[in-house]
């Protein structure tokens, strides 16, 4: 594995670690961007469909974005030590089907994995790749937590050779 | 408008507010969630796809989350205030179709709308109905920054009258 578009495999289940969801930590971040009363405080939660203060789904997302990201710069960082060449990852082409299928409570610990489902070439763009990924957040309990399908682009090791002077996207 | 499910309209675009991105939210967002070079600094950025210093596509989409739920708190206040039923939001079934048309650069100052487009009660939970809306986050030159489908639980003001005894969703 070294992270350009060639050498990345389509299947196989990646852990990018596990966080644990503290009180402090879910109320802050509902403060600056979700403050709705059952990511604010237990009390307001239990009158709630929660039943008690939960994390907001946008909180829970961007936990994982911060695994994601971390295990793609300790694979560069990896690559770097060896004196390889680094790849680069650019923007996200897109999400679809993002679900919270149960919310996260107070103190859950919850497992973030990524996992390849498709390659795809772009003849527009000789030297990137798209993959797209099947992420999840699964809690203690083993309950589903957070679902969605990302896009991303990927630097090719080598610019792809049917593209020469093709431009529509692919 | 009062807030509640059955007063909730299909089509007009409502506007939540602007919000202008500086470049120390930025870095300071990136460094808590999504800490890849683009986002942290605008030399590293410079070598980019991106070209210049941008926002965390996560950052765009938490932004539009605390304006929306700015515009629910407003909408509960004045009901409050006029002393009526204040109704209810509840979690998100999900969302669709997210992606980024374009970066948002530093001082970038992106307005963002929602719009009903799709009312749909449940057989299952007669007390409440989901609303999907259209979502967008549009910069100072007129280019979508953000666009999303998003799902809402919405309280309803009365139960619905065929829902007795019905488990299954609709």
């Amino acid at each position: 594995m070294t992270g350009f578009f060639e050498d990345i495999e389509i299947g196989p289940v990646i852990e990018l670690g596990s966080h644990a969801f503290t009180s402090d930590e879910i109320i802050s971040f509902a403060q600056r961007f979700d403050p709705q009363p059952f990511h604010l405080s237990e009390e307001a939660a239990r009158e709630s469909l929660f039943g008690h203060l939960c994390a907001s789904g946008w909180h829970t997302a961007c936990v994982w974005m911060r695994l994601m990201t971390a295990y793609h710069t300790q694979l560069r960082d990896e690559i770097a030590v060896e004196g390889g060449r680094v790849p680069n990852y650019g923007p996200s082409p897109g999400i679809h089907d993002l679900t919270w299928p149960a919310p996260v409570y107070v103190n859950d610990v919850v497992r973030f994995t990524t996992q390849v489902r498709k390659k795809r070439e772009l003849r527009s763009r000789p030297h990137w790749g798209v993959i797209e990924s099947y992420n999840e957040g699964i809690n203690q309990d083993g309950a589903a937590v957070l679902r969605f399908y990302g896009n991303l682009f990927v630097e090719r090791r080598e610019s792809s050779p049917e593209s020469n002077g093709v431009s529509a996207e692919s």
